[in-house]
């Protein structure tokens, strides 16, 4: 009963397939002159073309990472150092990912100035706050498009017209890793310049990302040497796993399909977490159902994690990238101590079935009951 | 035939066993606190042990990256940003992968003074240069072990005298991408603070390689998130990748062994060139014997490589790195125009055989043949 998706997903079979061939048959570096090279190249090319159809973008707009936090890092620093001289202010919120919020603060250090905008209680993060952030020197606007631990959606539209209304140099950064593939991320739709997205967190490889760029958009690279990516981002493309990304992209089921499975998933488990006595869910009715947070009474989260693991359902406390720490976004959110600290999330992807929601709620159920009655 | 080993190899089979595994059994995510994630933990502390061991290093002082690329770029930003205080002068060569190049021209963009030691025309880098030029503010040397296009090794020890001897406040970095595995590259023996070695040019995956970094150093992490790899490189560990390194690392012969074999290549394959007319050999004879760089006449590098991949036999001209580019190592040299527009790189691994120089050989004299009267 793996319930930990948005830590990271299996590899499907599709997906995993490819890798093996791009590492034992077809592996050649797409820069070689001969037929290995060449095949590699046509490979490489076969995973972009699957991805920018996945975005609704060109291939020429789709650079590929190692993943979600390379893209995150080479957007924020590759926008603000190539807008640098049109203003240094960043809107960001205080619900982003690590490798959003770290990187913005370095920038800090260096002398940006950065509004960090506060969720409500639920994780929401207000239209009318964004518009009011913005200003004439703000040069990025960073924001994800659904929070990773709650689930909930963030106002990118608002963003959006944010910018064009107070006439801002910015470029509108998406965090879109836990949203690609599970909501509709085309960016130019959403005038989105810079997004983010991540293969392990649906069903491709680990260690494989990409960064969309807008048409004409121009950042400064991060990383610096051969040409490969344009220059935007160099080193021997990361074959299997770009092609196992692609073949994982190639193998989701539609938006909508998915998405009516994830609901039917929340929907039993919001029900039934909502009839044990104690629980409070920590995800909105809005969040994106893939996601659900809630708090177990007074009991630890790393103690019910290790309860539930010990049974074969597999949750984490906050996210799995600040292990150990207690959760930010929990915080940001303003929620009592006591349920910050007993606070579970539960995350789905397309293969789980209402059988593991049935075995997550029974054990959830006798580890109130049993770990409370050793408190 | 494939004769193209420093462009990138084939993953070997327990490689890619391990990459499976780590894709659809044992996937999850190392930071997570459930059986999954503490399988995955297990994975990477072994990967870490196996490229540990292989350097003669701490667990502590390996820090897995992408690649070379980014092992490079993270060493050199690292280091340059976190003595910036104590000096603001690098010394490298003229004959770096484009990934140190470019990293450190960005550097002297930003304002650091750069002396680019020049190679004589084997390629050699002498020794007494790299004493001259280190000076009291030099806080870093940036140096190959091995040159990727012509396979000179470098005087990594007359670097670390230098440094001592000019009590320069300097941390020296070599790049190893090509040296590891076939050479000695035991970093605390030679005195060298920070290592750059890849997986995909010793049978293992590409898109990961590590940076080695001396217990005690510290330097600037070039990305920012999660606390993965100690805040010096976050983003969720390539766990397959990373797992298919360590296998790699452990597939590797004893470096004499595989050397030894080299060796008997590297000897055949130079004596049948020599006997071709009109052939110049590019690499100088105490060249590490896994690259053999030549010069078929009048003949243009791309013609003959695409005449020789026609017959199965797959070699490149320069580097994969710089394609469709003039090799900036050759103009170093300074070698005739003519020489380098021909210039060939045959680059060995462990599975080549004596039967592929032949081929190599017998496609070099009918394509010189066949090739010259067209001209």
């Amino acid at each position: 009963m793996y319930l930990d998706n948005s830590s990271t997903t299996r590899v499907c079979e599709t997906a995993a397939a490819k890798v093996m061939e791009l590492m034992t048959e077809n592996y050649g570096n797409p820069s070689s002159l001969h037929a290995l090279g060449f095949r590699a190249e046509q490979a490489l090319t076969q995973a972009r073309r699957s991805v920018a159809a996945a975005l609704g973008a060109k291939e020429e707009e789709v650079f590929f990472t190692s993943g979600g936090t390379e893209s995150n890092n080479l957007a924020i620093f590759g926008a603000a150092y190539a807008r640098k001289r049109m203003g240094m202010h960043i809107v960001t919120t205080q619900i982003e990912h690590p490798s959003v919020a770290n990187a913005v603060r370095q920038l800090e250090k260096e002398g940006w100035e950065v509004t960090w905008l506060q969720p409500d209680r639920e994780g929401h993060i207000a239209p009318e706050a964004v518009l009011e952030a913005v200003r004439p020197d703000t040069t990025l606007v960073s924001m994800m498009a659904v929070n990773n631990e709650v689930g909930t959606i963030l106002p990118i539209e608002a963003a959006a017209r944010a910018i064009a209304l107070k006439k801002a140099p910015a470029l509108l950064h998406v965090d879109a890793v836990q949203a690609f593939g599970k909501l509709d991320t085309k960016p130019e739709r959403k005038k989105i310049d810079l997004m983010s997205i991540s293969a392990h967190k649906i069903h491709g490889p680990k260690g494989v990302g990409a960064l969309y760029v807008r048409k004409g958009i121009r950042i400064q690279p991060h990383s610096f040497g051969g040409g490969q990516e344009r220059g935007i981002r160099p080193g021997t493309e990361a074959l299997p796993a770009i092609g196992g990304f692609g073949a994982a992209v190639e193998a989701l089921p539609v938006v909508g399909e998915s998405l009516k499975h994830a609901q039917e998933l929340a929907a039993a488990c919001r029900e039934k977490l909502r009839a044990l006595p104690g629980v409070a869910l920590n995800s909105p009715e809005d969040a994106l159902p893939y996601i659900v947070n809630f708090s177990a009474g007074a009991v630890r989260a790393e103690t019910m994690l290790h309860f539930l693991a010990a049974r074969g359902v597999y949750v984490s406390s906050g996210s799995a990238c600040s292990k150990g720490k207690q959760s930010p976004v929990l915080e940001a959110m303003q929620l009592p101590k006591e349920r910050i600290q007993s606070a579970l999330r539960v995350s789905f992807s397309r293969f789980n079935t209402l059988e593991d929601v049935d075995a997550l709620i029974e054990g959830v159920r006798e580890g109130m009951a049993s770990l409370a009655v050793k408190k």
